[in-house]
């Protein structure tokens, strides 16, 4: 009989200690606050195994979040090529995904989303640093608006989300995917790249705060 | 000690068995399907006793989903006055009562929206009974466009409130109000009454088909 190594990247019960630790380590202290030093320490693993299960901290809470795909994925496309598209190009990439096998996990995820304070913290936290951070820089949009820009075309895209996939109202549930991104992705567009007057008068033009130690 | 006669409006016990039956019929039956009658003899009183105390059926309903308000209401307001500033007062009339003391029970009810299937179907009865169905004869939009219309408009408030009052996404959460209503307003407008091109092409244009039997 082979002699087991310590390092066993198939364990599903070291996988499901690291996870289970650090959506306790997220949830708690925040993606920032939380460390894969802290969250190995919480499953009682060695750091480098987090690192090997699951890569970067990123990656891991998107593992943890249990995200039908990495938003980053979708910004990145989105970004690219035409700017007067972009809003077109992300309702259509971002039914894609909600119209193919992700779907399930999507609804999945909105579902926790607003199910207990917990969980909502947990997705707070996934919105703030999956994508609002990621999407501002990448999409060159500015730093002072860009967090409200973003918001604002997310709760279009997620209200579409629930109204199609998890309310399931017609005729929004059946409606052709490009029947949507022709009604929603002007919206998004418009939220993303162009003026919007009386907007940003109010707001709180802050740089995002960490989200370190928001426990 | 005065004589008690049969009917005690304010039983707090016949109120919850009539809400309890009530909400079972319109889960199972949908809105058209459940009937005064059933829902009474559900509840094991007479049917007078379901009207003296909750009115209409559509009020019924309400106070099954413990709505925060009558969409009717809200509907109402926004259809009077320029046809141009529709979206705006829309959005701003939606945000006025969840900034006010009715926003607990709009997340309670939200909440209870994503929570399972039977709560889903049931906010699903909601939104095409007490919002799409009236919403388009109040507005004046054409019968075959309309429902769609006013779910992709019903999508961005939900959106916003998920984003604005659920899951708290700053810079949303604590922006001013009028600055979502000149964000948001204009997307409405164009939802409700604006040329849609590429939108209506392929979608069903049949008649809302009535909620009877959708058990």
């Amino acid at each position: 009989m082979a002699r087991r190594t310590g390092r066993r990247p198939g364990n599903p019960d070291t996988r499901e200690a690291i996870l289970s630790a650090a959506r306790a380590a997220f949830a708690d202290k925040g993606y920032d606050g939380a460390s894969i030093r802290a969250i190995a320490t919480g499953a009682g693993v060695d750091p480098a195994l987090v690192h090997h299960y699951f890569g970067t901290k990123d990656k891991l809470f998107l593992a943890t979040m249990q995200a039908p795909m990495d938003p980053l994925d979708v910004i990145s496309a989105a970004a690219e090529g035409d700017r007067s598209e972009v809003g077109v190009r992300f309702v259509r990439l971002f039914l894609r995904i909600w119209d193919g096998p992700g779907g399930a996990a999507g609804v999945a995820l909105l579902r926790s989303a607003v199910g207990t304070e917990w969980t909502t913290k947990l997705f707070r936290e996934f919105v703030v640093t999956q994508i609002l951070r990621r999407a501002v820089p990448k999409l060159g949009l500015d730093e002072a608006e860009g967090r409200l820009r973003v918001a604002l075309a997310a709760s279009q895209m997620v209200g579409v989300a629930l109204a199609r996939y998890v309310i399931k109202v017609e005729p929004m549930a059946s409606a052709p995917a490009e029947a949507i991104v022709a009604a929603v992705g002007p919206s998004v567009q418009r939220y993303l790249m162009d003026d919007l007057p009386g907007v940003f008068d109010g707001c709180d033009q802050a740089p995002e705060p960490s989200t370190a130690g928001t426990a």
